[in-house]
């Protein structure tokens, strides 16, 4: 029997194949006795398929895992929702391996038969929660897995801000922005401005300046504990934002604080016993080839 | 009465103008009834004074602080000697700020009066050692504060090995080498092969490789507690060199492995209460300034 | 007597230490019966003082000789106003060294007299034209000095487009824009994103990719004759920009073509007879000062 | 009948199906009434089959266009072999694209028909040359396709050295040494240190420091006529060397001028009709995946 008797599915709306998966997933769920339960979203894109449903923020109560059936995008939104749960959570890709969602939808019988008897691996992903204030009160708020970014918002000009760790003065800085990034999102954006592999266990953020109008500011490694704030210059002409994993923003004005620590509690991602963070990297990262004889 | 009793005196003997600081920290120490004890062959240097002296490796020994003038790598070298001897150390550098020295030989009073009250605040850094094994039997061994790295010795071919964290394989790498650097050394030579800043108390390490055939063979940070270990492969044609600190090399033969974790114990490296690392980082690595308006 | 009988200025008009200068440098022109024309905008600024003024782009029919009083931004702006005007243009700066305005304001006497002596050096720097054509026909154009810039506009979404140069296919890139810099702007955002130092008299123009999701992505040098081609695929969903010097915006829509190429003319660039590119670099760039030892 | 009567070939010589390439070539040639003209080091590991040889140095003299079998690492000996004979040269790789080698040896026949027919791209690839001159008097020289590199040597202690283009300094630069790329080699090494790729028909080099300990030094790209010298400064404790084309080494003293410009006279490459550089990129560079969704 199953560890697991209800299983909650969120997917990415926006490609056929994946409502095919999802099929699947259920026909395979209902085949070991487990019921799926849909995000109610999707549920609405299958009429005349008869399925428990839930709110996606209801989706952890009425379940005892849940199943994300799509990109890594599509996994950090689901992550985002369901931080708050304690639920395990386990990544379905679309055909190509992802660093968060590494079960083949061609391959799900072979795949999940082992989670379902126990087989599995569970990590913990700690998720980081940005607080803007404006004179001292608070004025919006957002939580990422992967990265929170300060960038300009809707124009394409530098910002200025006073950036401290732990309260004390790292510097100022002009740039096109400033990436927070976990260990998880450091093989996402971070990566492609410059940041180090961070492995997934580490308990450190990197902060990753972009196109920084000093050639000498490079990323930086703290402790994942630490308090960043940033404080957004005067002096600025626009409205900068703060980005969730590259998905929600939330706008910043001249004179705002923004403090980003670790989120309380943890994503439990669950990975086949074979999972190798390394494979993940040398497949999407291209490890294997090189240009040089 | 001062905490510290005995203060041992380790100095960089090729600038005249060291020698003079030694002499003005020998009178500083003698005016508090504090009892310098001079490393060997510092002390052939100053014929004619008539002072306590001791080789470096028994140093650490016959005293309760030890001073180390000149520049950061001089200080490498001190902490290689007696990484083993849990003693306080405190750099005096050359003029300009170290990462490592930061009293002033300028205002030697005024600096140090605070640290012999017992003004001071006191770091751990932590070190890593190499091991070279050849058929699993030990071939050759190294520490270090700021890095251990694997380079092509005496020629400029590039090198092939590969890459083990924690008995997994990493990836198989062809490149000049690969930079493993402490919190410590991630401001040092790491940071000229494009890793980044780790903060000083970090548990971490950085392998940063060197321009690799690979393009997206990107900085790891890993946890320092980790067991790295390199197998230069067997198709190599030349000997390569593990460097320690830049400042001793240990020869590596094809088909050796090289095992590199974090020594036990750690350097216990004074500072003055206001020491402040963003602010080294902002004077030695040019930060206040910016090319772009 | 000298070469310039009546000379434009153009100034920033946002620091009051920048009207001071131009009284200074209106004094020091008058002293040499030279006449001074100003900005029309300028000239609104100087109540009460009577002389010449002209609307930006007539200044140049207006004089032989212009003068721009800011920083390296205010340049770029008078340089695209008079790009069609084949008049010297020469840059006082704000205090401090910039890579166009290399003049300061703290010894105009002893900076100009040579230059009006005729003793100086001019430099052609060429600049580039963005044309967007939307179904084959026009719908904006810029041109720049420094760099056009293909960037996200009002959101902060990646964009995906195709390369083409001289109409072959270079590539299909997913990232956060595309720098097309020439070697003026070589040294402005594009040396920000990772891009090289092109010598001002190189015929040529660097594409610097920003935070591309292909890490092999990397900038690359062409010959400033060559024509780009950028088409913005149907994919997108938002609408991006081309910047212009970062001072200017033209919109793209998804399905737009960008054409990128030499404008036909060039800036004639006044400089002192001891001006030395490599000496702006070694001071703008910090270029004297090492952080390791 | 063919444009070409005798053709000479050089090969790599350490592969066993390298020789039956060549072999297969040889046969190809002959079903053409073409004569092949093996290198001599390549006629004696083919004993028992009767063929025209000729040393490396004279080969050129003996044919009317010469093959290189091999990887990019082959073309770039013979490259410089045969630089001063005026000689088209075909590359036939080892069974995977180089940038040089374009030939596959599995398709020879198809491939090779319409280059005999006359049906080719010839591509003009200029090389450097670098003299090395000890107070004065020249002491060393040599010649690559891809680059020049100054490196430490037989240590790994990084050089300190002056850099003057065009007889005017650049600056002070410590570093591992300094990479000299023409746009042929900005696909090799130089590229692995940060350089920007160059194409291929662009007359300029690019100057890339290696782990330069100021890190606002960038690679620079100048026009391929200037003359580049590099005075390699008292100060260094050990003798560096210049690499070209990462084969042969020139060594240097303290002391020592390296002077480094364009060679006389090109290298007159031949491609199929159908070749297209930024193919090769995209295959050999991996441009083709993104590592982010």
């Amino acid at each position: 029997m199953s560890l697991f008797r209800r299983v909650g599915i969120i997917a990415r709306l926006d490609k056929p194949q994946i409502l095919d998966t999802v099929k699947k997933l259920m026909e395979y769920l209902e085949s070991k006795d487990i019921s799926p339960v849909l995000e109610n979203e999707l549920a609405a894109m299958m009429p005349g398929i008869k399925v428990d449903a839930s709110a996606l923020k209801e989706l952890a109560d009425n379940c005892d895992m849940v199943m994300v059936v799509g990109g890594d995008g599509s996994f950090l939104g689901a992550a985002r929702a369901i931080c708050n749960d304690d639920i395990p959570v386990l990544g379905i890709n679309r055909g190509t391996l992802g660093f968060l969602t590494d079960i083949s939808p061609h391959n799900l019988q072979e795949e999940l038969d082992p989670i379902f008897r126990g087989e599995y691996h569970e990590e913990q992903r700690f998720m980081i929660e940005a607080k803007v204030t404006r004179q001292n009160k608070p004025s919006g708020e957002g939580i990422a897995l992967n990265d929170l970014v300060l960038h300009p918002g809707k124009s394409a000009r530098m910002i200025r801000f006073d950036l401290f760790i732990d309260d004390q003065f790292v510097m100022n800085q002009k740039s096109d922005g400033l990436i927070v990034a976990t260990p998880t999102g450091s093989t996402a954006y971070a990566l492609s401005a410059g940041g180090p592999i961070m492995l997934p266990k580490l308990d450190a953020l990197v902060l990753v300046p972009m196109h920084p109008h000093t050639l000498s500011n490079r990323p930086i490694v703290i402790d994942a504990n630490a308090k960043i704030r940033i404080v957004v210059c005067e002096s600025n002409l626009t409205y900068p934002s703060v980005s969730c994993d590259g998905q929600i923003n939330i706008t910043a004005a001249p004179g705002d604080e923004i403090h980003i620590t670790k989120k309380a509690g943890s994503i439990r991602l669950i990975h086949p016993k074979n999972h190798d963070f390394y494979n993940v990297c040398r497949d999407k990262l291209g490890w294997q080839s090189s240009y040089l004889p």
